[in-house]
């Protein structure tokens, strides 16, 4: 059988077309595929219309050797996914018995009937196979066109799609196996992105083989390493371990992690070797610091926890800040996190403390401290505090995930004992 | 001059092809072009190739009055949208000079000299106008191709993309003045979306017009009524307008707010028209829930902030529930939850306090207390605690962003002196 060398994914809703829900599912699949090497041409977005949507499996179903479909799978009048499918293949719906005794147990594993209109979910194209869903009502659908084009219908909820892919869909795909594809990234923390771009040089001319390249999301810059080619998959390992070489050699201890790894991880998972614990107290990130580390599973391992001081009474209520220090410098003040810092050191059993504490926006601001000045504290048994001041740009919630991610910067910098000037640190700030 | 009906948004970025970063640019223009009656025909993404980004404008220029791109407008080899919309409309690049100034002053603002590589984003076809960027390094471009198709190229980041949308391309637009939109969308909270949808029943009809959909994410179903034809505007609003009072009927209490307002909104609003204040104990959510409410601005009016108790030390410590409590019942408890909640009651000048404490997963789960079981408080001055029992289903992120909105939903029925059994509650746990 011929292998999948192309796909295209399709995302189908009102409600995506009308810009009312945002779609993860189209990225999450197109990282899946590339990883496999099956290489992704296009991404399009459809909305509920059974006419429109059997016109697009017809277009591109002449164009790739692999379609993937999320959404429209749904119990509604407007979920048309099946329809369209049925339309495109040119066959009838039939329930599929085994399906609807699936969705009828779900309902009753919630203490549920199930409601009738559920019922459609078990429809589906003669030819057709019905995919599981363990995590919900809507079975996916699983069909290959006679062009030999295999379409795979996947629902909409993401915790629904992305298990249904890895359990029914990907062991039908068959990636090409004469193309080599490799890829690594590296990510890194407090250089911008023309910063990092200058260093690497002309490591990122179109040219470059393997190709460099680079993307920004609020403070992390990313560095993709890229191979694709016809050699052997040794040769181009090789060639993008050197790569990744010269590329952390340019880059040094900017660089805190690899692949999917994300800043929390890697700050939980530091903590976790050095067996050290950690306490926030949380001004204008309202939680946002403490959130993010406890995505983490397992961060209960080095997280205890903290305090939301939102405001200035309970700074002082719950971790001591002093009115004085309250009234003489203001709450976004070196002094008022330094007494944040060391207040939650010393009332939690933690062996570091972060403190967070600025003017988030859009109010709020003065000449003085403008809106995106955010004063950040460590305190660590035994250590002098470091207490920095930065001047973020953005608007409010870019203020507080900026905060949130150079917090934990500054964590990683003290706990591999180094230092290094922050994006947005204002050095001269007292 | 003819007006705008029809347009196509293209995201740029290898990084979006290969699934490497989210696009969230595409569902926000899309939600604005809607909003101004311009039907949004295509979502594309595409690759940083001059060559398939030129072909893409001229398939698509053909088909659509206007083309919205964001993205692949940095300083970097692989920013190619300048080249491409160049290549395309036939004209060579020439420095835009008031750009380049700007370019440099914003370096200068923030105290560093522009780095030579900067300078390619003054680069603009001959006939394009640059757009400022308030907020960036990258300036946008505006152009009309030989057809009378708009053009717009916006740079990827989002706080830099939508203010010059806002600003320099919105002006520019203009939407069709034959065809009367009118769209309403009510938010709901508390039950299922099969619930929601045989509430509603025939009301969903693909034929019905006004026409009535749902779409649910993590908890909130949201129900949209959409009017698209040729009558008058006023007959429009007014049919958009019964069908809402008819939804609201069907779904009475579980109606928490309309358009763009969100749950922390809402909760935001109501503590502050009743002057009252909000304090929060979180284990399994981390912060998840004093961020959330903090997200929106003003939020320091009404709330005070808080506790993470993530380990049961700190409970102990921070908020004073008893060892006994945690030996005889464990931290996931009706119990623990009702300690939490009062115990920060007590210790924060708030009127109401709600806490949350439930096993997130993956691990930690038992055969009594498995992974989705969440115990959420609310403790409020004067009133019976309200403590309840829910079991979530799906992955870590899901289970703890259905706690914080569950919770929120606990506090609104207490400020709105009504009640309601929410999705997922287990009544019957103790």
């Amino acid at each position: 059988m011929p292998s999948h060398r192309t796909a295209a994914v399709i995302s189908i809703g009102d409600e995506l077309v009308l810009g009312q829900t945002l779609d993860t599912n189209t990225r999450w699949l197109a990282s899946r595929l590339t990883d496999l090497g099956v290489r992704v041409v296009e991404h399009a977005t459809v909305e509920d219309d059974a006419q429109r949507l059997a016109a697009l499996f017809a277009r591109l179903s002449a164009e790739v050797d692999l379609l993937l479909t999320t959404g429209g799978l749904g119990p509604t009048a407007d979920d048309l996914t099946r329809t369209a499918l049925a339309a495109f293949l040119n066959e009838r719906l039939v329930t599929d018995e085994a399906s609807l005794a699936e969705i009828r147990a779900w309902f009753e594993g919630r203490g549920r009937a199930m409601p009738e209109t559920n019922s459609v979910q078990a429809l589906r194209p003669e030819s057709a196979r019905s995919l599981t869903n363990p995590n919900g009502t809507a079975p996916g659908l699983l069909a290959t066109d006679p062009r030999g084009v295999l379409i795979a219908c996947m629902p909409g909820p993401p915790h629904e799609m992305k298990p249904m892919f890895e359990a029914s869909v990907l062991p039908e795909i068959r990636p090409p196996d004469d193309r080599t594809i490799v890829t690594r990234v590296l990510h890194t923390f407090g250089y911008g992105e023309s910063e990092v771009a200058s260093r690497l040089g002309e490591l990122m001319a179109r040219t470059a083989s393997p190709s460099v390249g680079t993307t920004a999301s609020t403070g992390v810059v990313s560095v993709r390493i890229r191979h694709e080619g016809e050699g052997s998959c040794e040769d181009a390992e090789l060639a993008v371990e050197r790569m990744a070489e010269t590329v952390r050699d340019k880059l040094g201890v900017a660089v805190f992690a690899e692949g999917s790894r994300t800043l929390e991880e890697m700050i939980v998972g530091v903590l976790r070797e050095r067996r050290d614990t950690l306490a926030v107290v949380e001004s204008c990130t309202g939680g946002m610091l403490g959130q993010t580390l406890t995505m983490v599973p397992g961060a209960s391992d080095v997280f205890v926890g903290g305090w939301i001081t939102y405001s200035n009474e309970q700074k002082t209520k719950l971790v001591g800040v002093s009115k004085e220090t309250l009234e003489a410098h203001g709450a976004v003040s070196r002094q008022c996190c330094h007494e944040m810092a060391a207040g939650g050191l010393e009332r939690s059993d933690a062996d570091h403390c972060l403190a967070i504490t600025g003017v988030a926006g859009p109010g709020g601001g003065t000449d003085e401290k403008p809106v995106g000045m955010v004063w950040i504290g460590l305190a660590s048994r035994g250590m002098k505090p470091d207490i920095r001041c930065f001047r973020f740009k953005g608007p409010r919630d870019i203020v507080r995930l900026w905060s949130a991610r150079t917090a934990m910067a500054m964590l990683r910098l003290r706990m591999i004992n180094t230092t290094m000037k922050l994006l947005g640190e204002d050095a001269d700030a007292r």
